[in-house]
């Protein structure tokens, strides 16, 4: 198989699918999106049994177990597929809404309307769910799309494709409108994030291995997410209920997760107050402690923390505590260590509040609110696809919206420039 | 002097300052637009004598008549910058604005809150106006900038930078917010468009042959705009004197602009009925005509078009005509040839409207009006940084919005993920 000419081939196929899903009508959409979760439904014992294999030669091939299980398609997983489809199904079409439309002194009106970005290249690793969660979301804000799951999941995204393929079908879309790439040479990959006529954007899902060279070998705008080095910092004017509540369930509620509070930053006038308590908390939970030089003064058996703490996204529980002096000090701490994800502050007083929403740069922040919020769910996005930590087009959790891009339009009634 | 390090310091120096920007009053932001106007209006003895220099050695070195005369700053420039000041300061700020703020079932409110990007980096040709129009917006929009003009502009542009600097600390805001790069080694562009630390996008502004080769060599996200292409089509539905007079004014308005009509396609129902005329008036101007072969038999004198003539920007009075059957075949025209900057369907037919505003894939699509009118102030967005036919981030006129982007901002009392 010729790499370069298979991927030609499906972006060209993809382009032309693209252009006839911008102006598919919303009904239609949604009943692909149905007909995808009816057939998954009908297949799920053969999704079970294509899934079975990648995971036995994956066995074979010595993968880990966390990759084992990101990779296995549960009943309850599947179970996840179909009702993710239903909710984009339905969740409002965010293309072809016009918004701003007003009359302009020259007796023009002119708006925004809301189009899809053409096609989607989306790259991914082991979860096979990724294939029908981000099929979904590219069909129903009218995009077409390019999937590259992992070589480990081939079996398991080919099944799945072949859902996506009928329920497109049934509704009377183009087939090419979701394609899943179908071989698992790595050259693939080179070839979808420079295919500049073909794809719009490239969105990787995955490690920061994975994201940090599709940006830098990508010629096409990557929507990427890289760290989530999210802090809370506690306010000397927190209600210290509130602090301890956001601070452990930030921590512990999952580790392995973006959104996750990594450094606590705890202001000095209400450190003895909060912190032996939250230390109590976190050891009866496993979380591994690691203090500044005064925060281990306060709680007995912090190990000392380490520059490199700071800049470290652990997802798992490990935590690094800084005692601060006030809040121009946190304010500090999280420009020169955050990655710009999510921070929170706890706080009851109005002007600190104020000033740390205004002043802090990260995609999602926070009053009295745990980290963990920071998610399309939550947000009422509907889904998300990603959440990015960048600032241009697309900042934090990407949802339909952040799929779309928006044209001027312009209503006259024979007007001209004089 | 040592490139890299100049214009690393000036990276460093911008970071900085754009912390102070972004939260900067609006009050202090505008006060500083209208000293900055003070000043130019003080110095404009020296600002002409700086100008009339540069103008000197443009001359000995040979640069052709077009460049000298954008390179004038005559006494209706200079007023014309100054207004533009004034203009800036009476528009809305963005930053900090709020939308879409709600609670969600979880008790959490959130909404988006507008920010600056941080630095933008602005890389454009000898008009030395574009110097403090480019500062104004970035300025009002609380982001720091580095403006990069042309050699042949140097001591026009540090004269005008030193009345920025002024108005800047007459604000108390930081001089740093505005920096003009001193150097015309070209080795400093390269370094301003591959600073991602401290630049955060970057807008060229100048022919094609720059925003290519800068869009190649940057390796920081570039708000770009390339070739302006732009079509009107005159639908058989059409009324033939709003036809005649929007296909005549969005070819003559004005030639060199990149909102200028380059194509005009004509149903064939109608062609017999409008073109004559418009030739007429056409050949008045002075406008050479390139006509398909229908577009020939019809009008004498008429050459025929090439292939070329579809892909050509003339920015001239040269107009290419094509007679096609229908709607469709203009959108299919449209979508082969067209650059994506601006359409405009000259028809009475509701429902071709319809389709023509929701199929055409470009920054602008009108109805019954001139493509001259895409236009940043023409929109209401007071003053445009330029057009982008981009689809991430910005798409057409780039004004305030288009320098900011959005975070998303919770507001909880204590809420914690179940």
């Amino acid at each position: 198989m010729n790499i370069r000419e298979y991927m030609t081939g499906l972006g060209r196929q993809a382009r032309q699918a693209g252009r006839r899903m911008s102006r598919a009508e919303t009904g239609n959409k949604n009943r692909a999106l149905l007909e995808i979760a009816a057939q998954i439904e009908k297949q799920r014992d053969f999704l079970a049994e294509q899934n079975r294999q990648d995971l036995q030669a994956g066995r074979k091939n010595g993968l880990d177990a966390a990759l084992l299980d990101r990779l296995e398609l549960t009943p309850g997983r599947i179970d996840a597929m179909l009702e993710g489809l239903e909710q984009v199904a339905a969740l409002a079409d965010p293309v072809g809404g016009i918004s701003d439309l007003c009359y302009r002194p020259s007796g023009i009106q002119v708006g925004r309307m809301r189009m899809p970005l053409g096609v989607v290249g989306i790259i991914y690793e082991s979860r096979p769910n990724v294939t029908v969660d981000a099929a979904a979301l590219c069909l129903k804000s009218g995009n077409a799309c390019i999937l590259r799951g992992g070589s480990e999941a081939l079996r398991s995204n080919q099944a799945i494709a072949s859902c996506i393929s009928e329920g497109l079908q049934a509704a009377g879309l183009p087939v090419e409108a979701v394609q899943v790439v179908a071989t698992t040479e790595r050259a693939a990959v080179g070839e979808l994030i420079t295919m500049n006529d073909y794809v719009d954007v490239i969105i990787p899902r995955g490690g920061k291995g994975l994201i940090e060279r599709i940006t830098r070998e990508a010629s096409i705008a990557v929507i990427k997410h890289l760290d989530g080095i999210c802090h809370v910092y506690i306010d000397d004017k927190a209600d210290p209920d509130k602090a301890v509540n956001i601070a452990y369930n930030a921590k512990t509620h999952r580790y392995g997760v973006c959104n996750a509070m990594e450094t606590l930053l705890v202001a000095e006038g209400i450190a003895a107050r909060v912190l032996p308590e939250l230390a109590e908390k976190y050891r009866q939970a496993g979380v591994e402690l690691r203090g500044c030089l005064k925060t281990c003064a306060l709680l007995t058996g912090c190990k000392r923390a380490t520059e490199q703490d700071w800049q470290t996204e652990y997802l798992a529980p490990v935590l690094s505590i800084r005692i601060v002096d006030d809040l121009d000090a946190a304010l500090q701490h999280i420009a020169r260590y955050s990655s710009a994800h999510t921070e929170s502050i706890v706080t009851e007083d109005y002007s600190r509040a104020r000033r740390f929403l205004r002043e802090v740069d990260s995609s999602s922040v926070m009053v009295n609110a745990s980290t963990r919020f920071a998610d399309g769910f939550e947000y009422g996005l509907g889904a998300e696809i990603g959440i990015s930590t960048d600032k241009l087009h697309a900042r934090g959790p990407v949802g339909l919206e952040g799929l779309t891009t928006v044209k001027f339009v312009v209503l006259g009634d024979g007007q001209i420039r004089r």
